[in-house]
Protein backbone atom coordinates (compact mmCIF):
# COMPACT_ATOMS: atom_id res chain seq x y z
CA UNK A 1 0.00 0.00 0.00
CA UNK A 2 1.09 3.50 -0.93
CA UNK A 3 0.51 6.07 1.43
CA UNK A 4 -0.91 9.52 0.79
CA UNK A 5 1.29 12.53 2.28
CA UNK A 6 -1.37 13.58 4.80
CA UNK A 7 -1.54 9.88 6.20
CA UNK A 8 2.42 10.05 6.36
CA UNK A 9 2.28 13.40 8.02
CA UNK A 10 -0.08 12.08 10.96
CA UNK A 11 1.79 8.79 11.53
CA UNK A 12 5.71 10.21 11.16
CA UNK A 13 4.46 12.69 13.98
CA UNK A 14 3.29 10.15 16.26
CA UNK A 15 6.54 7.85 15.46
CA UNK A 16 9.24 11.08 16.07
CA UNK A 17 7.23 11.44 19.12
CA UNK A 18 7.23 7.78 20.27
CA UNK A 19 11.38 8.19 19.75
CA UNK A 20 13.01 11.17 21.04
CA UNK A 21 16.66 11.66 20.50
CA UNK A 22 17.02 8.48 18.47
CA UNK A 23 18.55 8.74 14.80
CA UNK A 24 15.74 7.41 12.30
CA UNK A 25 17.36 7.06 9.13
CA UNK A 26 15.29 8.31 6.02
CA UNK A 27 14.94 4.60 4.26
CA UNK A 28 13.10 3.85 7.66
CA UNK A 29 10.24 5.87 6.58
CA UNK A 30 10.58 5.23 2.92
CA UNK A 31 10.33 1.56 3.53
CA UNK A 32 7.43 2.23 6.05
CA UNK A 33 5.47 3.89 3.65
CA UNK A 34 6.48 3.19 0.33
CA UNK A 35 7.76 6.34 -0.83
CA UNK A 36 10.84 8.04 -2.49
CA UNK A 37 13.60 9.40 -0.49
CA UNK A 38 12.86 12.57 -1.67
CA UNK A 39 8.74 12.95 -0.61
CA UNK A 40 10.15 11.58 3.09
CA UNK A 41 12.49 15.02 2.80
CA UNK A 42 9.89 16.84 2.42
CA UNK A 43 7.16 15.72 4.65
CA UNK A 44 10.23 16.31 7.37
CA UNK A 45 10.21 19.93 6.40
CA UNK A 46 6.46 20.48 7.41
CA UNK A 47 6.89 18.38 10.78
CA UNK A 48 9.94 20.59 11.24
CA UNK A 49 8.59 23.51 10.76
CA UNK A 50 5.15 22.93 12.76
CA UNK A 51 7.77 21.36 15.81
CA UNK A 52 9.17 24.79 15.37
CA UNK A 53 6.12 27.03 15.18
CA UNK A 54 4.21 25.27 17.85
CA UNK A 55 7.47 24.99 20.26
CA UNK A 56 7.17 21.20 20.43
CA UNK A 57 10.61 20.93 19.44
CA UNK A 58 13.55 20.36 16.64
CA UNK A 59 14.21 18.14 14.41
CA UNK A 60 17.68 17.77 13.56
CA UNK A 61 18.87 16.29 10.20
CA UNK A 62 22.01 14.64 9.84
CA UNK A 63 23.04 14.32 6.61
CA UNK A 64 25.10 11.39 4.86
CA UNK A 65 24.53 7.05 5.02
CA UNK A 66 24.74 6.90 8.47
CA UNK A 67 22.14 10.45 8.51
CA UNK A 68 18.41 10.20 9.63
CA UNK A 69 16.37 12.65 11.67
CA UNK A 70 15.95 13.30 15.53
CA UNK A 71 13.21 14.68 17.06
CA UNK A 72 14.71 16.53 20.16
CA UNK A 73 12.16 17.93 22.90
CA UNK A 74 12.87 21.25 23.22
CA UNK A 75 10.02 23.75 24.81
CA UNK A 76 10.01 27.44 24.14
CA UNK A 77 10.73 29.60 27.29
CA UNK A 78 7.45 31.03 27.13
CA UNK A 79 6.20 27.71 27.53
CA UNK A 80 8.71 27.08 30.30
CA UNK A 81 7.43 30.15 32.07
CA UNK A 82 3.66 28.88 31.74
CA UNK A 83 4.52 25.30 33.58
CA UNK A 84 6.55 27.28 36.34
CA UNK A 85 3.21 29.83 37.00
CA UNK A 86 1.09 26.75 37.17
CA UNK A 87 2.69 24.86 38.84
CA UNK A 88 3.61 27.68 41.72
CA UNK A 89 -0.24 28.32 41.35
CA UNK A 90 -1.07 24.64 42.97
CA UNK A 91 1.50 24.68 44.92
CA UNK A 92 1.10 27.90 47.04
CA UNK A 93 -2.18 27.18 47.65
CA UNK A 94 -2.61 27.35 51.88
CA UNK A 95 -4.69 24.02 52.03
CA UNK A 96 -1.49 22.14 51.07
CA UNK A 97 0.53 23.41 54.51
CA UNK A 98 1.16 20.58 56.94
CA UNK A 99 2.25 20.80 61.03
CA UNK A 100 5.97 21.37 61.10
CA UNK A 101 6.29 23.70 57.50
CA UNK A 102 5.55 21.15 55.18
CA UNK A 103 4.01 21.42 51.76
CA UNK A 104 1.86 18.25 50.77
CA UNK A 105 2.96 17.72 47.22
CA UNK A 106 2.53 14.14 46.74
CA UNK A 107 -0.49 15.06 44.55
CA UNK A 108 1.23 16.95 42.08
CA UNK A 109 3.74 14.24 41.34
CA UNK A 110 1.45 11.41 41.04
CA UNK A 111 -0.52 13.95 37.99
CA UNK A 112 1.12 12.38 34.76
CA UNK A 113 0.09 15.61 32.57
CA UNK A 114 2.23 17.61 35.13
CA UNK A 115 4.84 15.45 35.59
CA UNK A 116 5.55 14.84 31.85
CA UNK A 117 5.61 18.87 31.35
CA UNK A 118 8.07 19.12 33.80
CA UNK A 119 9.69 16.82 32.49
CA UNK A 120 10.15 18.10 28.87
CA UNK A 121 11.03 21.23 31.18
CA UNK A 122 14.04 19.69 32.51
CA UNK A 123 14.61 17.95 29.25
CA UNK A 124 14.95 20.72 27.34
CA UNK A 125 17.49 21.83 29.54
CA UNK A 126 19.58 18.83 29.11
CA UNK A 127 19.14 18.36 25.37
CA UNK A 128 22.21 18.94 24.43
CA UNK A 129 24.22 17.40 27.41
CA UNK A 130 25.50 13.91 27.02
CA UNK A 131 23.38 12.26 29.58
CA UNK A 132 23.30 8.22 29.74
CA UNK A 133 21.23 7.23 33.39
CA UNK A 134 18.84 9.28 34.93
CA UNK A 135 19.29 8.32 39.36
CA UNK A 136 16.90 9.27 41.74
CA UNK A 137 16.21 8.45 45.46
CA UNK A 138 13.08 6.12 45.99
CA UNK A 139 10.41 7.10 46.77
CA UNK A 140 8.87 10.57 45.49
CA UNK A 141 11.87 11.52 42.71
CA UNK A 142 10.41 8.53 40.55
CA UNK A 143 7.54 10.56 38.68
CA UNK A 144 10.27 13.13 37.75
CA UNK A 145 13.14 11.10 36.82
CA UNK A 146 10.83 9.18 34.61
CA UNK A 147 8.83 12.01 33.10
CA UNK A 148 12.47 13.33 31.90
CA UNK A 149 14.22 10.03 31.13
CA UNK A 150 10.91 9.62 28.67
CA UNK A 151 11.91 12.66 26.79
CA UNK A 152 15.79 11.76 26.63
CA UNK A 153 15.19 8.43 26.23
CA UNK A 154 17.62 6.71 28.92
CA UNK A 155 16.79 4.96 31.70
CA UNK A 156 16.36 5.52 34.59
CA UNK A 157 18.18 4.04 38.40
CA UNK A 158 16.34 4.13 41.63
CA UNK A 159 18.55 4.38 45.46
CA UNK A 160 17.02 2.73 48.03
CA UNK A 161 17.11 3.09 51.91
CA UNK A 162 17.69 -0.73 51.91
CA UNK A 163 18.77 -3.27 50.22
CA UNK A 164 16.42 -5.55 48.81
CA UNK A 165 16.96 -9.22 47.51
CA UNK A 166 15.89 -8.35 44.45
CA UNK A 167 18.34 -5.49 43.64
CA UNK A 168 20.82 -8.35 43.96
CA UNK A 169 24.92 -7.49 44.72
CA UNK A 170 24.29 -3.76 45.93
CA UNK A 171 27.17 -0.99 47.04
CA UNK A 172 25.93 0.82 50.20
CA UNK A 173 27.15 4.47 51.31
CA UNK A 174 26.57 6.42 53.88
CA UNK A 175 25.77 9.84 54.02
CA UNK A 176 25.18 12.91 56.36
CA UNK A 177 21.34 14.12 56.13
CA UNK A 178 21.53 17.67 55.10
CA UNK A 179 19.14 19.21 57.69
CA UNK A 180 19.35 16.96 60.36
CA UNK A 181 22.60 16.03 60.54
CA UNK A 182 22.47 12.51 60.99
CA UNK A 183 23.70 9.45 59.41
CA UNK A 184 21.89 7.77 56.87
CA UNK A 185 22.63 5.15 53.96
CA UNK A 186 21.67 4.79 50.55
CA UNK A 187 21.90 1.50 48.74
CA UNK A 188 22.38 1.35 44.73
CA UNK A 189 21.81 -2.56 42.99
CA UNK A 190 25.40 -3.42 41.17
CA UNK A 191 24.13 -3.61 37.87
CA UNK A 192 22.42 -0.66 37.44
CA UNK A 193 25.49 1.80 36.20
CA UNK A 194 28.57 1.04 34.09
CA UNK A 195 31.64 2.58 35.01
CA UNK A 196 32.03 6.12 32.97
CA UNK A 197 28.51 6.83 32.23
CA UNK A 198 26.89 10.09 32.97
CA UNK A 199 24.32 10.70 35.04
CA UNK A 200 21.50 13.21 35.85
CA UNK A 201 20.32 13.12 39.35
CA UNK A 202 16.87 14.42 40.04
CA UNK A 203 14.43 14.57 43.08
CA UNK A 204 11.28 16.89 43.81
CA UNK A 205 12.52 18.54 46.81
CA UNK A 206 16.42 19.84 47.85
CA UNK A 207 17.04 21.92 50.97
CA UNK A 208 20.62 21.82 51.91
CA UNK A 209 21.45 19.18 49.66
CA UNK A 210 22.66 16.30 51.66
CA UNK A 211 20.43 13.68 49.73
CA UNK A 212 21.74 15.09 46.08
CA UNK A 213 25.45 15.04 47.62
CA UNK A 214 24.73 11.20 48.99
CA UNK A 215 23.87 10.42 45.24
CA UNK A 216 26.58 12.66 43.57
CA UNK A 217 28.98 10.43 46.68
CA UNK A 218 27.41 6.93 45.01
CA UNK A 219 27.61 7.42 41.55
CA UNK A 220 31.90 8.27 42.06
CA UNK A 221 31.62 4.75 43.93
CA UNK A 222 30.94 3.42 40.43
CA UNK A 223 33.12 5.75 38.64
CA UNK A 224 30.29 7.25 36.79
CA UNK A 225 30.30 11.22 36.40
CA UNK A 226 27.55 13.89 37.21
CA UNK A 227 25.95 15.45 34.10
CA UNK A 228 23.89 17.45 36.10
CA UNK A 229 21.51 17.89 38.88
CA UNK A 230 17.58 18.70 38.29
CA UNK A 231 15.15 19.46 41.34
CA UNK A 232 11.58 20.82 41.40
CA UNK A 233 11.57 22.84 44.51
CA UNK A 234 14.32 24.23 46.48
CA UNK A 235 13.77 25.42 49.93
CA UNK A 236 15.64 28.71 50.50
CA UNK A 237 17.79 28.71 53.61
CA UNK A 238 20.67 30.34 55.92
CA UNK A 239 22.60 27.31 55.50
CA UNK A 240 25.32 26.68 53.01
CA UNK A 241 24.13 24.64 50.19
CA UNK A 242 25.87 21.07 49.86
CA UNK A 243 25.37 20.97 46.06
CA UNK A 244 26.55 24.19 43.32
CA UNK A 245 25.82 23.59 39.96
CA UNK A 246 21.58 22.59 39.99
CA UNK A 247 18.40 23.92 37.90
CA UNK A 248 15.44 24.75 39.89
CA UNK A 249 12.22 25.08 38.70
CA UNK A 250 10.54 26.53 41.93
CA UNK A 251 11.76 28.04 45.27
CA UNK A 252 10.04 28.34 48.68
CA UNK A 253 11.16 30.35 50.50
CA UNK A 254 8.89 30.39 53.86
CA UNK A 255 6.51 28.76 55.19
CA UNK A 256 3.74 30.59 57.62
CA UNK A 257 1.90 28.90 59.66
CA UNK A 258 0.38 31.20 61.62
CA UNK A 259 -0.60 33.09 58.49
CA UNK A 260 -1.14 30.30 56.28
CA UNK A 261 1.34 32.01 53.62
CA UNK A 262 3.11 29.69 51.67
CA UNK A 263 6.22 32.04 49.69
CA UNK A 264 7.20 30.89 46.07
CA UNK A 265 8.93 32.37 43.53
CA UNK A 266 10.50 31.17 40.20
CA UNK A 267 13.35 28.44 40.57
CA UNK A 268 17.40 29.50 39.13
CA UNK A 269 16.17 27.36 35.76
CA UNK A 270 16.37 30.58 33.85
CA UNK A 271 18.66 32.53 35.81
CA UNK A 272 21.18 29.39 35.25
CA UNK A 273 20.53 29.27 31.76
CA UNK A 274 18.55 26.31 31.80
CA UNK A 275 17.28 26.29 28.41
CA UNK A 276 20.07 26.71 26.20
CA UNK B 1 -2.37 33.14 10.77
CA UNK B 2 -3.92 30.51 8.66
CA UNK B 3 -3.01 26.88 8.32
CA UNK B 4 -2.20 24.74 6.14
CA UNK B 5 -3.84 21.67 6.32
CA UNK B 6 -0.37 19.25 6.22
CA UNK B 7 0.90 21.71 8.79
CA UNK B 8 -3.11 21.55 11.32
CA UNK B 9 -2.46 17.31 10.83
CA UNK B 10 1.34 17.38 12.60
CA UNK B 11 0.12 19.53 15.69
CA UNK B 12 -3.23 18.16 15.35
CA UNK B 13 -1.81 14.46 16.11
CA UNK B 14 0.87 15.71 18.55
CA UNK B 15 -1.89 17.60 20.46
CA UNK B 16 -4.44 14.60 20.59
CA UNK B 17 -1.45 12.59 21.49
CA UNK B 18 -0.77 14.86 24.38
CA UNK B 19 -4.17 14.52 25.96
CA UNK B 20 -5.36 11.31 25.66
CA UNK B 21 -8.95 10.40 27.03
CA UNK B 22 -9.80 13.75 26.98
CA UNK B 23 -12.76 14.87 24.86
CA UNK B 24 -11.70 18.02 22.71
CA UNK B 25 -14.37 20.56 21.09
CA UNK B 26 -13.83 21.02 17.53
CA UNK B 27 -13.92 24.91 18.20
CA UNK B 28 -10.68 24.49 19.84
CA UNK B 29 -9.22 23.56 17.27
CA UNK B 30 -11.02 25.66 14.60
CA UNK B 31 -10.08 28.55 16.58
CA UNK B 32 -6.51 27.87 17.14
CA UNK B 33 -5.90 26.86 13.47
CA UNK B 34 -8.38 29.67 12.51
CA UNK B 35 -9.46 26.95 9.81
CA UNK B 36 -13.52 26.00 9.52
CA UNK B 37 -14.92 23.40 11.27
CA UNK B 38 -15.71 21.43 8.07
CA UNK B 39 -11.83 21.55 7.49
CA UNK B 40 -11.29 20.62 11.09
CA UNK B 41 -13.77 17.48 10.38
CA UNK B 42 -12.17 16.52 7.37
CA UNK B 43 -8.63 16.49 8.99
CA UNK B 44 -9.83 14.31 12.06
CA UNK B 45 -11.13 11.76 9.17
CA UNK B 46 -7.77 11.44 8.12
CA UNK B 47 -5.79 11.37 11.61
CA UNK B 48 -8.35 8.45 12.50
CA UNK B 49 -7.93 6.47 9.57
CA UNK B 50 -4.11 6.74 10.33
CA UNK B 51 -4.44 6.14 14.08
CA UNK B 52 -6.85 2.91 13.20
CA UNK B 53 -4.07 2.00 10.22
CA UNK B 54 -1.21 1.76 12.28
CA UNK B 55 -2.79 0.58 15.34
CA UNK B 56 -2.35 3.59 17.36
CA UNK B 57 -5.82 4.14 18.72
CA UNK B 58 -9.02 5.41 18.42
CA UNK B 59 -10.57 8.71 17.96
CA UNK B 60 -14.21 8.57 18.90
CA UNK B 61 -16.09 11.62 18.16
CA UNK B 62 -18.95 12.92 20.12
CA UNK B 63 -21.52 14.80 17.95
CA UNK B 64 -23.45 17.81 18.72
CA UNK B 65 -23.11 20.97 20.66
CA UNK B 66 -21.22 19.95 23.53
CA UNK B 67 -19.23 17.26 21.28
CA UNK B 68 -15.52 17.03 20.33
CA UNK B 69 -13.16 13.99 19.91
CA UNK B 70 -11.61 11.88 21.98
CA UNK B 71 -8.81 10.20 21.67
CA UNK B 72 -7.94 6.53 22.94
CA UNK B 73 -4.64 4.93 23.73
CA UNK B 74 -5.77 1.27 21.96
CA UNK B 75 -3.13 -1.21 20.91
CA UNK B 76 -4.35 -4.05 18.41
CA UNK B 77 -3.70 -7.71 19.23
CA UNK B 78 -0.54 -8.57 17.30
CA UNK B 79 1.24 -5.45 18.90
CA UNK B 80 0.60 -6.25 22.73
CA UNK B 81 1.85 -10.05 21.23
CA UNK B 82 4.97 -8.32 20.67
CA UNK B 83 5.45 -6.22 23.48
CA UNK B 84 4.53 -9.30 25.67
CA UNK B 85 7.24 -11.34 23.34
CA UNK B 86 10.08 -8.64 24.31
CA UNK B 87 9.57 -8.30 27.27
CA UNK B 88 9.61 -12.61 27.97
CA UNK B 89 12.46 -12.48 26.07
CA UNK B 90 14.17 -9.78 28.25
CA UNK B 91 12.94 -11.38 31.15
CA UNK B 92 14.06 -14.75 30.04
CA UNK B 93 17.49 -13.94 30.06
CA UNK B 94 19.57 -16.49 32.52
CA UNK B 95 21.65 -13.50 34.06
CA UNK B 96 18.60 -12.39 35.93
CA UNK B 97 18.56 -15.45 38.15
CA UNK B 98 19.73 -13.92 41.77
CA UNK B 99 20.26 -16.23 44.87
CA UNK B 100 16.96 -17.73 46.41
CA UNK B 101 15.14 -18.25 43.02
CA UNK B 102 14.59 -14.08 42.37
CA UNK B 103 14.50 -12.37 38.48
CA UNK B 104 16.27 -9.52 38.36
CA UNK B 105 14.01 -7.10 36.64
CA UNK B 106 14.83 -3.52 37.77
CA UNK B 107 16.41 -2.64 35.01
CA UNK B 108 13.33 -3.16 32.81
CA UNK B 109 11.37 -0.98 35.42
CA UNK B 110 13.60 1.96 34.86
CA UNK B 111 13.46 1.44 31.17
CA UNK B 112 11.01 4.38 30.02
CA UNK B 113 9.98 3.08 26.50
CA UNK B 114 9.37 -0.35 27.72
CA UNK B 115 7.16 0.73 30.63
CA UNK B 116 5.33 3.14 28.15
CA UNK B 117 4.51 0.11 26.08
CA UNK B 118 3.65 -1.38 28.96
CA UNK B 119 1.64 1.05 29.44
CA UNK B 120 -0.59 1.28 26.62
CA UNK B 121 -1.31 -2.25 26.82
CA UNK B 122 -2.62 -2.19 30.23
CA UNK B 123 -4.33 0.87 29.00
CA UNK B 124 -5.84 -0.18 25.84
CA UNK B 125 -7.74 -3.09 28.37
CA UNK B 126 -9.47 -0.36 30.37
CA UNK B 127 -9.83 1.96 27.51
CA UNK B 128 -13.49 1.72 28.13
CA UNK B 129 -13.50 1.00 32.22
CA UNK B 130 -14.25 4.32 34.27
CA UNK B 131 -11.54 4.46 36.18
CA UNK B 132 -10.70 7.61 38.55
CA UNK B 133 -7.32 6.79 40.19
CA UNK B 134 -4.41 4.30 39.84
CA UNK B 135 -2.92 2.90 43.41
CA UNK B 136 0.51 0.69 43.69
CA UNK B 137 2.67 0.50 46.38
CA UNK B 138 6.29 1.99 46.53
CA UNK B 139 8.84 1.41 45.37
CA UNK B 140 8.40 -0.93 42.10
CA UNK B 141 5.01 -0.45 41.04
CA UNK B 142 5.43 3.23 40.49
CA UNK B 143 6.86 3.15 37.25
CA UNK B 144 3.95 1.14 35.41
CA UNK B 145 1.11 2.88 37.23
CA UNK B 146 2.65 6.33 36.25
CA UNK B 147 2.91 4.63 32.78
CA UNK B 148 -0.58 3.34 32.70
CA UNK B 149 -1.58 6.76 34.35
CA UNK B 150 -0.34 8.98 31.16
CA UNK B 151 -2.62 6.86 28.63
CA UNK B 152 -5.73 7.47 30.78
CA UNK B 153 -5.20 10.69 31.87
CA UNK B 154 -6.30 9.68 35.49
CA UNK B 155 -3.61 10.32 38.47
CA UNK B 156 -1.73 8.09 40.32
CA UNK B 157 -1.29 7.27 44.39
CA UNK B 158 0.87 5.35 46.37
CA UNK B 159 0.51 3.40 49.16
CA UNK B 160 3.82 3.52 51.62
CA UNK B 161 5.12 0.43 53.77
CA UNK B 162 6.15 3.80 56.41
CA UNK B 163 4.20 7.15 56.95
CA UNK B 164 6.37 10.37 56.32
CA UNK B 165 5.28 13.60 57.98
CA UNK B 166 5.12 15.22 53.76
CA UNK B 167 1.90 13.10 53.17
CA UNK B 168 0.15 14.61 56.30
CA UNK B 169 -2.85 12.52 58.17
CA UNK B 170 -2.67 8.95 56.56
CA UNK B 171 -5.00 5.71 56.69
CA UNK B 172 -2.94 2.39 58.04
CA UNK B 173 -4.00 -1.09 57.45
CA UNK B 174 -2.23 -4.41 58.54
CA UNK B 175 -2.04 -6.91 55.81
CA UNK B 176 -1.01 -10.30 55.88
CA UNK B 177 1.44 -10.56 53.50
CA UNK B 178 1.04 -13.84 51.15
CA UNK B 179 4.17 -15.70 50.40
CA UNK B 180 6.18 -15.14 53.62
CA UNK B 181 1.96 -14.72 56.27
CA UNK B 182 3.94 -12.12 57.97
CA UNK B 183 1.90 -9.03 59.25
CA UNK B 184 2.65 -5.80 57.22
CA UNK B 185 1.67 -2.41 57.04
CA UNK B 186 0.28 -0.33 54.26
CA UNK B 187 -0.23 3.39 54.85
CA UNK B 188 -1.81 5.90 52.50
CA UNK B 189 -2.42 9.75 52.24
CA UNK B 190 -5.78 10.75 53.35
CA UNK B 191 -5.61 13.25 50.76
CA UNK B 192 -5.14 10.70 48.48
CA UNK B 193 -8.46 9.50 47.51
CA UNK B 194 -12.01 10.57 47.52
CA UNK B 195 -14.93 8.66 49.02
CA UNK B 196 -16.63 6.73 45.60
CA UNK B 197 -13.41 6.55 43.53
CA UNK B 198 -12.89 3.81 41.16
CA UNK B 199 -9.67 2.21 41.19
CA UNK B 200 -6.90 0.23 39.40
CA UNK B 201 -4.56 -1.20 41.17
CA UNK B 202 -1.22 -2.49 39.99
CA UNK B 203 2.19 -3.87 40.95
CA UNK B 204 5.42 -5.60 39.36
CA UNK B 205 4.85 -8.61 40.62
CA UNK B 206 2.30 -10.94 42.16
CA UNK B 207 2.96 -14.20 43.58
CA UNK B 208 -0.60 -15.18 46.28
CA UNK B 209 -1.64 -11.69 45.77
CA UNK B 210 -1.26 -10.27 49.78
CA UNK B 211 0.28 -6.92 48.35
CA UNK B 212 -2.48 -6.54 46.45
CA UNK B 213 -5.30 -7.91 48.48
CA UNK B 214 -4.24 -5.32 50.81
CA UNK B 215 -4.48 -2.48 48.58
CA UNK B 216 -8.28 -3.77 48.20
CA UNK B 217 -8.50 -3.59 51.51
CA UNK B 218 -6.97 -0.10 51.88
CA UNK B 219 -9.20 1.06 49.22
CA UNK B 220 -12.18 -0.40 50.41
CA UNK B 221 -11.04 2.25 54.14
CA UNK B 222 -11.53 4.94 51.56
CA UNK B 223 -14.81 4.05 50.58
CA UNK B 224 -13.43 3.27 47.18
CA UNK B 225 -14.13 0.70 44.25
CA UNK B 226 -11.58 -1.85 43.00
CA UNK B 227 -12.15 -1.26 39.12
CA UNK B 228 -9.05 -3.60 38.13
CA UNK B 229 -5.86 -5.22 38.80
CA UNK B 230 -2.69 -4.73 36.63
CA UNK B 231 0.51 -7.16 36.94
CA UNK B 232 3.48 -7.66 34.83
CA UNK B 233 4.42 -10.82 36.09
CA UNK B 234 2.39 -13.21 37.84
CA UNK B 235 4.15 -16.14 39.90
CA UNK B 236 2.70 -19.37 38.90
CA UNK B 237 2.67 -21.55 42.71
CA UNK B 238 0.53 -24.05 44.27
CA UNK B 239 -1.63 -22.22 46.77
CA UNK B 240 -4.58 -19.94 46.08
CA UNK B 241 -4.58 -16.56 44.82
CA UNK B 242 -5.70 -14.14 47.15
CA UNK B 243 -6.90 -12.11 44.00
CA UNK B 244 -9.39 -13.58 41.45
CA UNK B 245 -9.49 -11.05 38.76
CA UNK B 246 -6.79 -9.73 37.92
CA UNK B 247 -4.60 -9.31 34.49
CA UNK B 248 -0.92 -10.47 34.00
CA UNK B 249 1.08 -9.81 30.70
CA UNK B 250 3.95 -12.46 31.77
CA UNK B 251 3.55 -15.85 33.62
CA UNK B 252 6.44 -17.26 35.35
CA UNK B 253 6.65 -20.83 35.85
CA UNK B 254 9.75 -22.13 37.52
CA UNK B 255 13.28 -21.07 38.18
CA UNK B 256 16.14 -23.47 38.27
CA UNK B 257 19.29 -22.09 39.97
CA UNK B 258 21.10 -25.20 39.19
CA UNK B 259 20.35 -25.63 35.28
CA UNK B 260 19.80 -21.30 34.95
CA UNK B 261 16.87 -21.44 33.61
CA UNK B 262 13.46 -19.26 33.52
CA UNK B 263 10.38 -20.49 32.00
CA UNK B 264 7.98 -17.77 31.15
CA UNK B 265 4.78 -17.89 29.38
CA UNK B 266 2.10 -15.38 28.49
CA UNK B 267 -0.23 -13.86 31.23
CA UNK B 268 -3.75 -14.18 31.28
CA UNK B 269 -4.25 -11.06 29.41
CA UNK B 270 -5.37 -12.47 26.59
CA UNK B 271 -7.48 -15.47 27.91
CA UNK B 272 -9.36 -13.13 30.26
CA UNK B 273 -10.27 -10.89 27.16
CA UNK B 274 -7.87 -8.19 28.49
CA UNK B 275 -8.09 -5.89 25.27
CA UNK B 276 -12.24 -5.61 24.71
Amino acid sequence: MKWKRSERLVDMTYYLLDHPQQLIPLTLFADMYQSAKSSISEDLTIVKETFEEKGIGLLMTVPGAAGGVKYIPKMRDDAIHKVVEDFMQELGHSDRLLPGGYLYMTDLLGNPQLMNRVGKVFASAFANTPIDVIMTVATKGIPIAHAIAKHLNVPVVVVRRDSKVTEGSTVSINYVSGSSRRIQTMVLSKRSMKSGQRVLITDDFMKVGGTMNGMKNLLEEFNCHLAGVAVLVEAIHADENLVDNYLSLVKLHEVNEKDRTIALTEGNYFSKGGNE
